[in-house]
């Protein structure tokens, strides 16, 4: 089959042949219509972010496509049917295998382009607001980079869980993409501290929960930003992950939680289960239009380098999606 | 009535007079018999641990006595009943008042000094443990300071779930105090780090939650000594809590859950939550002989200062109870 490769030496992209994925009883073989970039893909073709044992090594976190072939214990799902689903790697190709249990039915009113969008953001998003940082109505979530993938996943997901979101955005057409998703604040952070406009957003009160991506440089007015039994959840730390000074009295004293967070490597049993309880609470939702994949653009795979690029310069709001044809 | 109070310039502790708590509703007034140490304590009288807004300036985190009277909306207790309750302050006093809903039946096999010991320490644990950390059969809790009061329920605790756990702590006596209570390894932490040792323990895999109570001088090594989708539990940072070198990578790498906690300023409807959950759990096992409260010693109310003085120097394995009389 035809898939985007490595080129070693220069990193750059490019369509080339390799080996179909095997199948086994429990899985299905998808015939590729669009993947999505991550952040992790970036990282992965140099070299920084090596995929997870057994997993794939070619690009791609999700996919969406058409069920090409059906292990002999699968049962609920026949050859043709739409679907798409998060991967440990292999996207970025004419075929991926998945376990069944992995797929998700794309509802009828969404494009393959807007079904690869959702798998990997709102999955994302789905663990961290809701299994570990189990928001509820009528609390307030601080959402960095409001309008990445995640981001405008997250926004939607506080939304329907009725809840407050408080973003942060570099450009007027980022935040009011966050606006128009249901976040209630949208706050410049090129324009100096955020801390005292989230604590102003919250009667002094500070967030509940707070996504980050950016790491370090945020440390120290995330824990500022949050209230009493206040989450802080890492999902990045784009901006360095070295902290120089660090008051672990602060965290007891506000009874604050700091959770890593990592959807790739965690164990497929939880992957699965994690599936099913996305797929309960959203499905439901995408087809009545509650929920939306936000596709800030779509790229055909051989333009694969000038997508990345494009990442890479943080000019995307919502997903970069790559059509496989 | 007589209360033990903090002579202002010097410190030092002395009975004096001062004025009955106030009952409302919903409240009983107890005699108190005893109470117990606690490191706040320690804090509070120098002035670094102001109490809760609304709570007694008494010291003292727990007691045990005989009720005397009993508010007009309360059910399900009479006069002369024995109880033991956690409170944010006023243990050593002749009176407390407490929220009924706060108060736990003493059990017959257990003396008013036994029972002073259980509230602050067990209520802790079952927290830190159950209700945050989700300790589960089979896991493993690495235990500091596994003969203070905390430690040495948190071991009975771990066994009663089977769970196991490795504690560390700095003398023969109390190791073995340690591994008596069902500790299955117990580290002497004078001996050099305790990472490797714990590792060791584990066959490399590290372990599922900490309960740390030293803060900056152990993070490195706590988080070394975690398990992918650790939680350490920070309860108090007695070591020093200013860090100076963090890699948030570590905490997204592993998934690692750092936790800040803390009983005293947990809001009372959670307090009383917190007992009901406990008293289910814990009184049948305190009946039956399964845990038991570690008094390390007994000492006259007229003696709080020799007390303190004791626990300053470290010099307890268990609870140090005071007799009110």
């Amino acid at each position: 089959m035809k898939a985007i490769l490595v080129e070693e030496t220069t990193q750059n992209l490019f369509i080339g042949k390799t080996e179909m994925p095997q199948m086994s009883k429990n899985d299905l073989l998808i015939k590729v219509k669009a993947s999505a970039l991550n952040r992790a893909d970036l990282l992965q073709k140099r070299g920084l972010y090596p995929p997870p044992p057994g997993a794939s090594p070619i690009l791609g976190l999700e996919m969406s496509g058409i069920v090409e072939d059906i292990g002999e214990n699968v049962i609920g799902w026949k050859k043709g049917d739409f679907v798409c689903a998060l991967l440990p790697g292999g996207g970025y190709a004419e075929y991926a295998v998945i376990p069944a249990a992995m797929a998700m039915r794309i509802p009828q009113n969404l494009s393959f382009e807007e079904a690869a969008a959702i798998p990997e953001v709102f999955l994302t998003a789905f663990l961290n607001m809701v299994w570990l940082g189990k928001l509820k109505k009528g609390e307030t979530i601080l959402i960095h980079a409001g309008a990445s993938g995640v981001g405008t996943s997250a926004i939607q997901l506080a939304r329907e869980i009725g809840a407050r979101a408080i973003v942060t955005a570099g450009t007027d057409e980022k935040r009011s993409l966050c606006l128009s998703l249901g976040a209630e604040v949208a706050i410049d952070y090129k324009e100096g501290p955020f801390l005292q406009k989230v604590m102003d957003a919250t009667s002094g009160k500070g967030v509940n929960l707070i996504f980050d991506f950016i790491g370090a440089p945020y440390w120290e007015q995330n824990i500022g930003s949050l209230a009493v039994d206040g989450k802080l959840i890492l999902i990045g730390t784009m901006g360095g992950s070295k902290l120089h000074e660090v008051n672990l009295g602060k965290l007891l004293f506000k009874r604050i939680q700091v959770i890593g967070t990592a959807l790739r490597s965690q164990p497929i049993e939880k992957k699965m289960a994690l599936t099913k309880d996305f797929t309960e609470f959203a499905l439901p939702k995408f087809e009545n239009g509650h929920l939306k994949p936000i596709v800030d653009s779509i790229w055909n795979w051989d333009k694969v380098n000038e997508a990345h690029s494009y990442m890479e310069q943080n000019k995307n709001a919502g997903k970069i999606v790559l059509r496989i044809s």
